[in-house]
C-alpha cells in the first residue's frame, strides 16, 4: 500500500489477503429511489465490486425495493454500505465524478476534460490509488460545486438525442466496463483453448478437397469452392468438435459417393440419375 | 438491401432516408417484469435504437412501470414496440441469443460456442444483414430448445460469484457495447481537437525552464524538474487553455522571482529569507 490511506479497510480478498491491486469503491451522492440503490449492488456484485458508499441515502428497507432490486447483492454489498460524508469521499480517495452532461470545452473545468468509461479504465489500470467512482442523484447528478471538488471527470457516450442514462443503468454500463480491473475471473470459459488446432483444420481441408473430387465438380470449381471454404472456417474458427464432426461428415459423404463411381462403372450407369 | 428481408420496414431515420446500416432490432421473449421492459427501452433510446419486439408480453400500462422506467423512450420506443412470435424472429433476423450461462466447451452447441459483447460489436460491423438482439425472461432466461433455433449466443463477462445481470441491465450493457453500430452523434465533444498543440506545449516548458532557474534551483535540479513537468504534462494532456493558464501563472512567478533578484542585489540583500 502506498502512503495514502483511504481511511477505511484497505480491500482484502475472501481469503483474507490483501487483493494484488485496490479496488474501486463506488460512491451514490443523495440517491433518491431506493430501487437504484439495489440495482447499483448488483451490479457491483455482478462485476466484482464489494464497497459501496452512500452519502445522505433514503431509507433501504430489507422489504423495500433496494432489496428487491439487489439480487443476490442483498446478501452482503447493500447490508454493507456505508453511511458517509461527500467530504470524506473527496478527503480520502482519488474521486472520479460522472455525469451525462459534459462541457463542449475547456472555458470551465467542472466538466472538462472528461474520460470515457473506457479511457478511465486505461487510465486506472496504470495507477495503484485509493479511487471512488461517484455517482449523483437521479434528477440532477452531480452539481458543478460537487464535481469541482472531484479530480477526474467520467461521462458515458450515448445518443445525442437522449445521453441521459437512468442511474442504475449508468452505473452498470461503468462497472462492465471497469471489469477488467474488478472481475478476478469471470464465468466464461476460456475459449480459446477449444478451437480446433491448425493441423486438425488443414487435415479437414484435404478431406473437403476429397469430397469435391468425390462430387464430380471440375477441378476449377473445386478450387473456388475449397477456398470458399477456407475462408468460412478461417472466419467461423471452429471448435475441435466442429472440425472432429465435419470431418466425419464429409468423410462419409466421400466414401459413399466414390462407391456410387464404382457402381456405376460397373453396371455401366451414368454417376448422375437422367433428367 | 441484400436479399433478405426482414419481414418488417427497413430501418429509417427520421428524415425518413434508410439508415447506411440497418441497426438491430431488440426482442424480448416473455418479459415478467412491465420494469424491465421500460428499462430496455430506455437503454435503446440511449444507445441509437427503436425498434422493440415482444414476444407474449405482460400488459404495459401508460401509468405502470414499463413507462415509469422508460424515460423518454416512453414517447417511442415503448408506445411503437410490436408483439411478436418467437417464431417470425428467427425466419427474419440473424439472431443473436443472450445468455449469462454458456457452454463449457463444444460438447453441444446450444451456448457454445458464445461472443463476447465486444466481440459481437467487431462481428457485427463486418455484415450489412438485418439482425435481432434476444433476450429471455428474467427468472430463467432463454431455454435450450429456443437459443437452438438462434444463429449465434453472446454472454456478458461477469463475476464468476455472480454472473447473472438483471434482464434490464444485461440489456444495457450490451446495448452500449453495440454503441458503435447504432448511435450516429454521442453528446459528447470531440475532445481532439481542444488538445493543445505542440508548439504551445513546447512554449510551456521553456517558459517552465525560466522559472525554475529564477527559483535559483541549481541546474541538474532544474534538469530533473523540466523532465518531471514534461512527463507530467505529456500524461494528462493538457488542453490549449490549461497550457495558457499555466503559462501565465509561471510567467507572473517568474517576472516576480527575477524581480527579487534585482532587489536583493540592489540592497544586498539574501535572495532567500535567513533560517
Amino acid at each position: 500500500m502506498s502512503g495514502a490511506d483511504p481511511g477505511t479497510e484497505p480491500n482484502e480478498d475472501s481469503a483474507g489477503e490483501p487483493s494484488a491491486r485496490r479496488k474501486p469503491v463506488v460512491v451514490v451522492v443523495e440517491p433518491e429511489t431506493p430501487g437504484n440503490v439495489g440495482t447499483i449492488a448488483r451490479a457491483m456484485k455482478n462485476f466484482g465490486l464489494t464497497d459501496l458508499k452512500l452519502v445522505n441515502p433514503p431509507e433501504l428497507r430489507e422489504d423495500g425495493e433496494a432489496y428487491g432490486f439487489a439480487g443476490h447483492a442483498r446478501e452482503d454489498v447493500l447490508p454493507n454500505a456505508d453511511e458517509v460524508t461527500f467530504e470524506e469521499i473527496v478527503e480520502n480517495y482519488h474521486t472520479v465524478g460522472t455525469t451525462a452532461i459534459t462541457g463542449e470545452d475547456d472555458q470551465s473545468h467542472e466538466r472538462f476534460p472528461f474520460k470515457t468509461p473506457a479511457e478511465l479504465r486505461a487510465s486506472l489500470k496504470t495507477v495503484d490509488a485509493p479511487t471512488a467512482i461517484v455517482f449523483g442523484r437521479e434528477g440532477r447528478g452531480l452539481n458543478n460545486e460537487e464535481l469541482s471538488q472531484l479530480d477526474e471527470v467520467c461521462s458515458i457516450p450515448a445518443d445525442d438525442d437522449y445521453p441521459v442514462l437512468n442511474l442504475g443503468q449508468a452505473a452498470t454500463v461503468l462497472l462492465y466496463e471497469l471489469r477488467e480491473l474488478t472481475v478476478d475471473e469471470t464465468q466464461l470459459p476460456d475459449t480459446e483453448v477449444v478451437r480446433a488446432a491448425e493441423p486438425d483444420i488443414e487435415r479437414f481441408h484435404e478431406y473437403f478437397g476429397d469430397f469435391l473430387a468425390s462430387t464430380g465438380q471440375r477441378e476449377h470449381h473445386r478450387e473456388k469452392n475449397a477456398l470458399l471454404m477456407r475462408r468460412l472456417l478461417g472466419r467461423a474458427h471452429p471448435t475441435e468438435r466442429e472440425i472432429h464432426s465435419l470431418l466425419g461428415t464429409f468423410r462419409k459423404a466421400t466414401t459413399k459417393l466414390e462407391h456410387a463411381d464404382h457402381l456405376a462403372a460397373k453396371y455401366d450407369e451414368p454417376v448422375y440419375p437422367r433428367e
